[in-house]
């Protein structure tokens, strides 16, 4: 809290505004994401939070062309920082320097900065939330890696989403490719390709194949691969059959780490919102076995894309120290995600800022009445020592409609009368929420100050919630 | 999630480090937050989350010398941007730029940065949270003022820490000086040395007052005000006495309203927990009415000085905008808090990185033992659709000796045997935590696999919870 002269350029120029590609987040936004924090923390998860900063260097070097996205800090004497670009090279950096730690399963929700074009309509910002899952460490195979595909599935059962979440291993993908006759040197460039066909159609990534130099015996048989998608048992199975396929052994290393994959999904009730879909490719480098990709279903106007995406990364962490830690993750767009279910809600009515309350505390009385301020003080103060959310007018002498609006939507009361009070009593009632008629028959309860919170618990506990 | 070709240059350098004054949070730490959040929500705080950087506009000229410590970014082409440095200049931009937002109470854990020399030891950093609690708008006098000192209270009382809160006010001080002759013109600058009172003895703050240019017979006057502190009942009730003082229009005010206060504080029980201090001045230039300042008790060797501190500003926000909008709040140094906890708790085992987990699924068996691994996982899921936070091995055949290490702590097993399973059946128990003897007598309690949730309810309702 610390202001002294406030600036009159910043109004002339009209300039009170937060920055390009960046935007305020209040309300009702933020508290949605408790409902993933209590699926990662189910789950064993310990949360970290990194600088929002690191040295340059630990960032240098690490995203390609990309780089150019990254946000300097000005040099102003001392150590020369960036803004956070992800939180997987902020992971990567303290489990090399804690090497104290051999498994973990740690999770972050914290923004990251891309100097990109922002397009905030679609949830695209240059200031924007991530929220990342990762287990870290070795395990036996793909136990941990069935753990995050069932997260998956918890995090957006809990949004009431319904999501499909398309699949595919690294090693079937470059397996594939070295079978249908892509040289070694263009299987990166070929897999980019590739991982363009959930938004243009065949014709068009076949072009670009070819452009980059593939024959198109070649390229039609990548063509007859990629364009499969299923269940993974039912693909799993087909694959099987190919028997010079699976001849590679880069592909069926693939396949049996699915198919172990699989019996896990199946024991962890998640194998039916898994899609195997072998044109997924992933844009980084760096994966070494699953991968995956959330895609909404029944999204309707609000195109947003994937909206988590994640998968095993062996060899990263090993580049920053010296030992090298396995690691399975995923990322949730935590921004896309609240665009999707603004775009869901928008049908409701209420405003972002509303905030919920169990009690609401009102006073009533006739002419000599004074608003009885410090008895509703003392009722709340029992109500706040109890862990209630209870609230009051700021008003000395309260009006009745005031006191009446204020309450809308609280699903219990606390009435004071003067005589009432004066001898040790106060009203508790439910509300009645849309149902004025019955709300106005129901006088309430009459208790005493000593059980006002027993009584109100027993209220609430008979309140179901409206959201 | 991307890194291509981590740099090596920052391994040989040895900088796998954070920037300076700035630290990784990890774990236990992190999770003390929710106990200032459910304090928060339960007085219908509504979060606000703004971005890091704000134009530079917006920060200018708002801290005085101090501005040179704000953290700019790079002129990398587009706006000038910095670092926010507290949150109540991003709280005025926000309410200045949202007209409709006529109330509000607001609350936001954010961090700040300021490029001043780190104490780390002593929780100052570069890159510290801040939790500031405000509340906005017009109210009936001193209603959200002792609201506010009630939310103190109760986050302290949440954190197990005894507290003391100085509180004065703005108009008593001022008008105190006038009474004892300041000239107006050196009133700021007395009240800065008026205000070292708690770190330094009163013959230097006098030697400061007469270096800048205040008579010795004034600044023996403001000692015998100054040097004043006790109850605000007590000290209200002596100063009312004093009818010089009281002739002074400000301090009338004051006193009027800190008496208002009191019997709000009293209604609220948090009376006992204030000190009406006359030497506490605060040194920000805007504060109007009340202001306020904690201090630990017997914090022991870890000195932090105040761990929250905030008081009335009911001017600032109008500087932004056209429209004055009069607020009150408090502001919680939650690094110096963490730090305080650590050392008490220090003495505790257990690392940072523990997390908590209600039941810990075990399998044992003989010489055919499989190790039941999908039958694990059928049973963690049905515990974590239950909402039950449910672990297991993630080895295909776990060894009992590991077993039992991951689940210390655990209050609840479930333990399950072929034969059982092939029934259906699993066996449910208590962990006796720091009683081998006890939890080896006890076989549990064989249950079908239907039970098996409300069973495991029954065993975690009726166990007492270690932390």
């Amino acid at each position: 809290m610390a202001a002294k002269n406030p600036s009159t350029s910043s109004r002339q120029s009209g300039q009170l505004k937060t920055p390009k590609g960046t935007r305020d987040w209040v309300g009702r936004d933020l508290l949605l994401r408790d409902h993933i924090f209590t699926v990662l923390e189910r789950h064993g998860g310990v949360p970290l939070d990194t600088p929002v900063f690191e040295l340059r260097d630990i960032l240098a070097e690490k995203y390609g062309e990309d780089s150019r996205l990254i946000y300097n800090l000005e040099d102003q004497g001392g150590e020369a920082c960036s803004l956070r670009y992800d939180l997987t090279v902020p992971f990567a950096r303290w489990l090399a320097m804690r090497s104290d730690v051999q498994n973990i399963k740690r999770y972050q929700i914290a923004k990251v900065y891309r100097r990109d074009q922002p397009a905030i309509a679609r949830g695209r910002l240059r200031e924007f939330y991530q929220c990342d899952f990762d287990i870290a460490g070795t395990y036996d195979p793909m136990i941990p890696d069935a753990e995050i595909l069932r997260i998956i599935s918890e995090v957006f059962t809990a949004f009431d989403m319904n999501i499909t979440v398309k699949l595919n291993h690294r090693k079937v993908l470059d397996g594939m490719f070295t079978v249908a006759g892509v040289p070694a040197d263009k299987i990166r460039s070929i897999s980019s390709a590739v991982d363009k066909l959930d938004k243009a159609p065949w014709a068009e990534v076949k072009a670009e194949m070819l452009e980059k130099g593939l024959p198109e015996t070649v390229a039609d048989r990548v063509g007859s691969y990629v364009r499969r998608s299923g269940t993974l048992s039912a693909l799993l199975g087909e694959l099987s059959l190919d028997t010079e396929l699976c001849g590679n052994e880069s592909v069926a290393e693939g396949i049996a780490d699915l198919k172990l994959l699989n019996s896990y999904l199946e024991a962890m009730s998640v194998a039916e919102e898994v899609s195997f879909d072998l044109s997924l490719a992933r844009g980084l480098d760096y994966y070494t076995g699953v991968i995956y990709e959330v895609i909404p279903q029944n999204n309707g106007k609000t195109q947003v894309g994937s909206i988590a995406a994640g998968g095993r990364y062996d060899n990263l962490v090993g580049m920053y120290g010296k030992r090298p830690v396995p690691c399975v993750g995923i990322s949730f767009g935590v921004d896309r995600i609240f665009t999707l279910l603004d775009a869901q809600r928008a049908k409701k009515s209420g405003s972002e800022l509303a905030h919920e309350a169990d009690v609401y505390i009102m006073a009533f009385g006739g002419k000599e009445f004074d608003g009885l301020l410090a008895d509703r003080m003392r009722v709340a103060t029992r109500l706040w020592d109890a862990g209630i959310r209870a609230e009051f007018s700021p008003k000395v002498k309260p009006r009745s409609t005031q006191q009446f609006n204020a309450s809308d939507g609280v699903p219990v009361a606390v009435i004071l009368g003067q005589e009432e009070v004066a001898a040790g009593q106060v009203r508790v009632k439910r509300l009645h929420v849309g149902d004025k008629n019955a709300a106005e028959k129901d006088k309430g309860q009459l208790v005493s100050m000593d059980d006002l919170v027993e009584e109100v618990r027993k209220l609430l506990d008979s309140t179901v919630p409206l959201s």
